[in-house]
């Protein structure tokens, strides 16, 4: 069986496991405690010498990291990623997207939210949040004439963007003003075999 | 023709040149000065809500937007993308770990250099020099058993990781410690139509 590296508060953790379980591919979690700095361990970086989840890990030992590189891999050939070479792009061009100009601004302020981190970095939070609503923007714009993000479907895009957005508001940000998405988060919802980000999926494990 | 919005000093955007003049794909390039704030202007924005180049622009109108996704569209069937679904994933891996591991922190400060920031970004610079090293170390692991990235031949892959690596000393990053990163990029260089930074290609028009 695979085994996913997890963090259970990580959303870039959570689109894995979303998406694993909406495929029925089952796989074993492994909690590796950011907080505790168990990604810094000589038996972790073993594994990531980049010192992230998640991480997935097969039975013959091979090794894949990066959130959105996962979720690439296991959809190819599913319904979850257009084999259109365009569709593709664009689903690369909105996971870019999310891992450049989205993630850094709005996963980055609630995790100093949860970790106990928000005072120390309080000379950062209005930039943070300033660009975190850019990106929001550049979402409800295209969602004001789409449905999803590409092909006019369900697809890993936006498993991709849901995962840190849903939860944009645990760092402070007021989704209110975003119509479209809040529709959008409803559609992905509503998605047959939808997991919330503290559904208990896969089969916990030591290591 | 397609028309590729660059601005010259950006290594998102020699990526894109460096493949399509190695794909042999005739394109007209357009200067967007990001230190005048032109990304910024309406007229550039109507194109890309996130106010960024690189972007690709079809005749039918069509726009593809971030670099390695471009990258990814173009190389789609070449011998610069594999067609293997592992091997794809770990382009993208690469990919990922460039624009949230590297170019935040390498790219960034050889733009504050060249842009005349550093100064008053001087807070900020050792932990940007930290974390911009933590990457090179990264790389310098995987380079010390590896010829390429993935697939032990030449991909796009080194390409996203070459376009901001090679202009790392530009932002005060000393390789000289690097041995298996200077070997490679040495053999990126020598790539059959490899074409520099500076290199003049592309057809230069106005918008």
């Amino acid at each position: 069986m695979i085994r996913l590296y997890d963090f259970w508060e990580s959303g870039n953790a959570y689109k894995v496991r979303l998406l694993l379980s909406q495929l029925g591919i089952p796989f074993e979690r492994v909690n590796i405690d950011i907080l505790k700095g168990e990604t810094r361990t000589e038996r972790f970086l073993q594994k990531n010498p980049n010192h992230r989840v998640p991480l997935v890990e097969w039975p013959d030992g091979r090794i894949l990291t990066e959130s959105n590189a996962i979720l690439f891999f296991f959809a190819q050939g599913t319904d979850y990623l257009s084999e259109d070479p365009w569709q593709r792009a664009q689903t690369l061009q909105w996971m870019f997207f999310e891992q450049y100009s989205h993630e850094p601004y709005i996963a980055v302020v609630r995790f100093w939210t949860f970790s106990g981190q928000l005072e120390s970095n309080k000379q950062f939070l209005a930039e943070k949040m300033d660009r975190g609503h850019d990106a929001l923007r550049v979402m409800e714009t295209h969602l004001e004439n789409n449905d999803f993000f590409v092909g006019n479907c369900y697809s890993i895009t936006d498993i991709a963007l849901y995962a840190y957005t849903h939860v944009a508001g645990e760092g402070g940000f007021d989704l209110g003003d975003y119509a479209a998405i809040n529709r959008w988060l409803d559609r992905v919802r509503n998605q047959p075999g939808h997991r919330t980000i503290t559904d208990d999926v896969g089969v916990v494990v030591d290591w």
